[in-house]
C-alpha cells in the first residue's frame, strides 16, 4: 500500500512528473495498456528510467497516477437541494467522463491489473473509489438530514446498488448507460425511499427532464 | 468470439480435456493466474502443448473452460413460489461458490484478462454472465406473472442493481457480502415493487430467517 502512494511533492519535479504521466496516458491510448513499457514511457517523456522508478515503483502505480490526474473533479456531487436531480447529473457526468472512450479503457485496464496485484487494488480503492463513495454518502446523508430520503437506509448500500449497476453494465454486460438508463436506475432504486420534496421545491421525480 | 468457443466434443478426448482443465485450475491456485504457462499446464496434465493449442487458442480460453466446469449448477435459481426467498438462496449460494476463495480469484483474473482481450470478454459474457442473466430474468418474470412482482419493472434493471451491487462489493470495494448484506440488498431494491404474497403463502419478507 505505502509503496503505491504518490511520491512526496518535495521529492519530485512536478513538470517532469506531469510529462511522464502524460506520456504514459498517450502511449496507453496508442498501443493499449498491456503493451506499454517503462522504457517507452521514459523515451516519450524524455526522462530517465531511473527517475521514473524513483517516483513510481511499478507501471500500475504510474498509470494510476496518470488516471487520477484526468479524473480530478470529473464528476463532483452537486448539492442543489434536490438529491435525485443531483445524483442524475453526477452519474451522467461520470459516465461521460470516466465511462467515456478516453478514460474507460484505461480504468478497466487498471482494474484488470489490480486483480493480480493486491497493492494496486488497495491503491485504486483508497485513492479513487473510497473518496467517491464518501462524497456520494455525504450527499445522501444531507438528503436524509433534509427529510428528502428515508433515514433508515444505509447510504453505502444505496451506493452499492446504484453505482454497482453502472459498473456491472459498463464492465461486464457492456450495455448502453444513457440518460434513460440512469433515470430508470434511480427511479427503481429510490422508489419508496424518497420521503419528501426537495427543500427548494425543485422537481424530485427521477424521470423529469434534466 | 468463435475462436473462444469450446472445441467440438467430437474433436477432443474428454478425459484428456478434463485432465488439462484440472491441471490449469490447480496451477492457478498454486502460483496465481499470471504465472501459469501453457508449458506448465502441459507438463502437469501429461499432455503435449500441441494438443492443448489444438483445443484452446489461448490461456484465457482454457482457463475460462476450467472455470465454467466448476460453476455448472453452482448457483441455480430455484422456484419455490417465493421470489424473495429464492433470490436470497441463489445469491448466498453464488457468494459461497463463485464468490468463494476457490473460484473468486480465478474469476477475477479472467475478468482482468478480459479487459485487454475483447474476445475473452465476449466469451465470458456469452458463456457465463448471459446464461445467469437469463435464468435470473426468467425467475423474475415468473414472479411478475404470478402477481408477486410489479410488472412495470424491467427484470434486467433489477438484475443490474442486485447483482451489480454484489460484483461492486466483491470486486472493487471488497466488503463482506454475508447473509445480512444480501437481505438488506434485496429489501432495499425490492421495497415497493413486491406486489403480492408468494402463491404458496410462503414468507416473502427479505429479512425473515432462511
Amino acid at each position: 500500500m505505502t509503496q503505491l502512494r504518490p511520491p512526496a511533492p518535495s521529492r519530485r519535479n512536478e513538470r517532469s512528473a506531469r510529462a511522464i504521466t502524460a506520456a504514459a496516458l498517450q502511449l496507453c491510448k496508442e498501443v493499449g495498456y498491456p503493451k506499454v513499457t517503462m522504457d517507452a514511457i521514459a523515451t516519450r517523456a524524455g526522462a530517465s528510467k531511473a527517475t521514473i522508478y524513483r517516483w513510481w515503483p511499478s507501471k500500475g502505480a504510474l498509470l494510476l497516477d496518470a488516471f487520477l490526474e484526468q479524473t480530478v473533479d470529473a464528476a463532483p456531487f452537486p448539492d442543489t437541494g434536490d438529491v435525485v436531480a443531483d445524483l442524475r447529473s453526477q452519474m451522467n457526468a461520470a459516465i461521460a467522463s470516466i465511462g467515456g472512450p478516453e478514460l474507460w479503457p484505461h480504468y478497466t485496464a487498471l482494474i484488470g491489473e489490480a486483480q493480480h496485484h493486491p497493492e494496486l487494488a488497495q491503491a485504486i480503492f483508497d485513492r479513487f473509489i473510497s473518496p467517491l463513495e464518501q462524497a456520494a454518502a455525504d450527499r445522501l446523508r444531507a438528503a436524509q438530514a433534509q427529510g428528502q430520503l428515508d433515514p433508515s437506509r444505509d447510504p453505502h448500500l444505496l451506493i452499492d446498488l446504484m453505482y454497482g449497476a453502472l459498473y456491472y453494465s459498463l464492465l461486464l454486460v457492456r450495455k448502453p448507460t444513457d440518460p434513460a438508463y440512469v433515470d430508470a436506475l434511480l427511479d427503481t432504486t429510490l422508489h419508496g425511499w424518497i420521503t419528501g420534496p426537495a427543500p427548494t421545491g425543485a422537481d424530485t421525480r427521477p424521470n423529469s427532464a434534466q
